[in-house]
């Protein structure tokens, strides 16, 4: 059986769905998964969970746990990389320097995580270093990248090592909320995304055989405005980004609906200039705006207090109080289709290989593929829009290609440039002293070396 | 002997400097020239001009001249295109109301001409014209394109056509302004320029088989700014821009030195803001401020009274008032070396086939060539470093591309976007403003039909 090596897996919550996947697709049974993470405090806990859980249902895993990265990955067959490095702390600090300087919710502002120049730093050297450690112990591994950025992240991953890479999100899910939005059977559904991580449009949308848009342009004319204007709508500034007016308006620019994250992500600029004009295109005032994002925070901190009472209450059930079913997480059931050659379509981030005309073939895209014992077989991408490929694919191909030349340059000035092409950027001397007050926090110490 | 059509030979100045060269190239003596353009006062002051050069010199060439593009074009071994559709005063009526919406100097405002999505249109529905004319009447000559926007102008005519395409600029030419200033001899100079047009970069420059960079940041040290600072240099607006602090500054941000129109074309934004923020890296306000611009204006102008004058005065002597050398433009150069076989190193506008990785082919490039019968042989180009391509070469490569889209597709929402991408956007309504007020001019009817 096989080795599958969880690095991070103190993020509890998401472990704990990995080991409910593997408990599902019972064709893994035998397995050793290995969990590490530096913490051990959290290591105990997703540990002590797991034996507990393992009791309650009989599954048949071999757990193991360690501190140490190398044991982990020797011999792996898949590496799975869910690290967020040192937490939210300093980037909500730099948030705050950010904003003060002319930067409404900092600079790296959608998807409120790893997009600027700045915060990706320590994820990538991150990436770098684990890559190169699975190549060395683990050459036939498969390196799964699910933390964020998974789309700088994979790319890097795939430039400097020869691995096998694959990136993981579950974003695209939010398409079987407009689907059932829609009032459609996901079975008579025939679909199709595609773009890069975060960056995902619905390039086939057929029910019962037939083009279904013109079920979304009806439901953008008769049912949406009732939506936004819900009360349900507007105290959920997360749950509704998929139907939300930023959606519908990238709809009309770019010809195709985004999926996912991408109305957070690749949003146009003028979405986001402040609280008011972010409620225009997300009622309630969206995940990233200081009301999302603050309640993303306070909802880890009461995942994190849940997963320790679990742990702790020897009268509470871990079958009864997380769902049973599996996650809807593509990764163990990637897994399972390598292993057991149980073919499989999955939405995963893969080596563009000629899917989409116009990006690179290196490049890595968000697009479905077959997977079995074979390996990844593409599905035929539809044509992208000219216009969306020119304003939003090939734009953020670019930033890619920026943050890992920054990054892998240790190059100061690109960093700069990329500051400077923000449209909040008013002077020179405002971009500069962004970049120098970010790279000169304490915190940063190593960034501002490797940045010269 | 050889058909050569001038198309656009109106443009009297330029007529001249060609009829010039074909005197100086003796063997294409013998050659038809058939000066072509629909104003027929302009054509009869060219073709007046023309005879008295060719009496003067006795150089001997066919003249012809007509109105009718169809005539000039059929059986052409070469079709030289230097049409400007409409003048400039259109564009500078829009340009006030750009500014007048918040866009100082407005909307296509570096190289003051045709870089913005509205003013190219009137040039682009030329080529597409002139280019089917001719792929229709002279499908084996080659198509020459000399009036601006020479990126977007050949781009588009290699699209729609199967024509042999090459692009024109003296731009480059500005390069032995700097080699002048450094003191060295030219024929010691080892030079190389790649980008595209108005946006190419010294990729290569070495003195006496030396690396000659050193040369310039000692002159950057320690001659510039007694420059910046002279008289000389305060009352030339246009003079300098090779040698303007805007050129080091790009220099020292993208790595390599910029040539020719450079300097304005792709300069970051901020350079740009205003007059003052102008003055900092043009002294003397530069080509495309209200200073430089105006001069521009005022000299086509002075020109053409010279022009008529000499035409007028039968005592005034063309040979005596225009300098007999060769002009320093490469179309002639380029006919010459086709049709004698005499191979010659040019800098042109051609598919780029490999030249510069990471563009693709079939993209023109400004890069020096050999020419000879056998047609264009693309010299080796120094690797461009990454910075360069991800801030200025592929931006401006995305813009073509834009613009292009924009106009094949006659794609309304794309110049808005366009518009959008311009750092002066304040907001959704600002831009969708400028694009209205602009499309709603008298003049821009037939545009503002195909704009949908």
């Amino acid at each position: 059986m096989v080795k599958i090596a969880i690095i991070g897996a103190g993020s509890v919550s998401f472990s704990m769905k990995l080991l409910q996947d593997l408990n599902y697709y019972k064709d893994l049974s035998g397995s050793t998964v290995v969990f590490m993470d530096i913490n051990e405090e959290r290591l105990e806990l997703v540990y002590t969970l797991a034996e507990k859980y393992m009791k309650e249902t009989g599954a048949r895993l071999n757990l193991e746990k360690t501190t140490d990265r190398k044991k982990a990955i020797d011999g792996a067959d898949f590496v799975i990389n869910v690290v967020k490095i040192g937490g939210y702390h300093n980037m909500e600090k730099e948030r705050e320097i950010a904003e003060s300087l002319g930067y409404y919710r900092g600079f790296g502002d959608r998807v409120s995580d790893y997009y600027g120049g700045f915060a990706a730093y320590e994820q990538l050297k991150f990436i770098r270093e684990l890559a190169k450690d699975v190549e060395k112990l683990a050459p036939n591994a498969w390196y799964m990248q699910v933390s964020n950025p998974v789309f700088e992240g994979t790319n890097l991953a795939l430039r400097e090592t020869g691995l096998k890479v694959v990136g993981f999100c579950h974003g695209y899910l939010e398409l079987f909320h407009l689907i059932r939005v829609l009032g459609l059977d996901p079975k008579d559904v025939e679909e199709q995304v595609a773009g890069f991580n975060h960056s995902i449009f619905l390039t086939k949308f057929k029910y019962k055989g037939e083009n279904a848009y013109p079920l979304i342009d009806k439901w953008i004319e008769e049912e949406a405005p009732k939506l936004w204007n819900s009360y349900e709508y507007m105290i959920s500034p997360w749950e509704y980004t998929q139907l939300s007016p930023a959606s519908v308006e990238m709809y009309r620019l770019y010809g195709l609906f985004p999926i996912g994250d991408t109305p957070r992500a690749v949003s146009p600029w003028w979405f986001h200039t402040d609280l008011n004009e972010k409620k225009k295109w997300y009622p309630a005032g969206g995940p990233d705006s200081e009301i999302g994002w603050t309640m993303y925070l306070y909802g880890l901190k009461l995942r994190l207090a849940q997963m320790e009472r679990l742990a702790r209450d020897p009268n509470v059930s871990i079958v009864k109080e997380l769902p049973v079913e599996e996650s809807m997480e593509s990764i163990i059931p990637f897994v399972d289709a390598i292993v057991n050659n149980h073919r499989r379509r999955l939405v995963l981030n893969v080596p563009n290989q000629g899917a989409i005309p116009g990006i690179p073939d290196d490049v890595i895209v968000e697009i479905p593929v077959y997977v079995d014992k074979n390996g990844i077989e593409r599905e035929r991408i539809e044509k992208i829009p000219s216009r969306l490929m020119l304003y939003v694919l090939i734009p953020r191909w670019l930033r890619m290609e920026r943050i890992l030349q920054a990054f892998q340059e240790g190059d100061r000035t690109s960093l700069l440039l990329m500051v400077m092409d923000d449209p909040r950027t008013k002077s020179f001397e405002q971009g500069k002293n962004l970049v120098e007050t970010i790279l000169s926090q304490p915190w940063n110490e190593e960034m501002n070396k490797h940045y010269k």
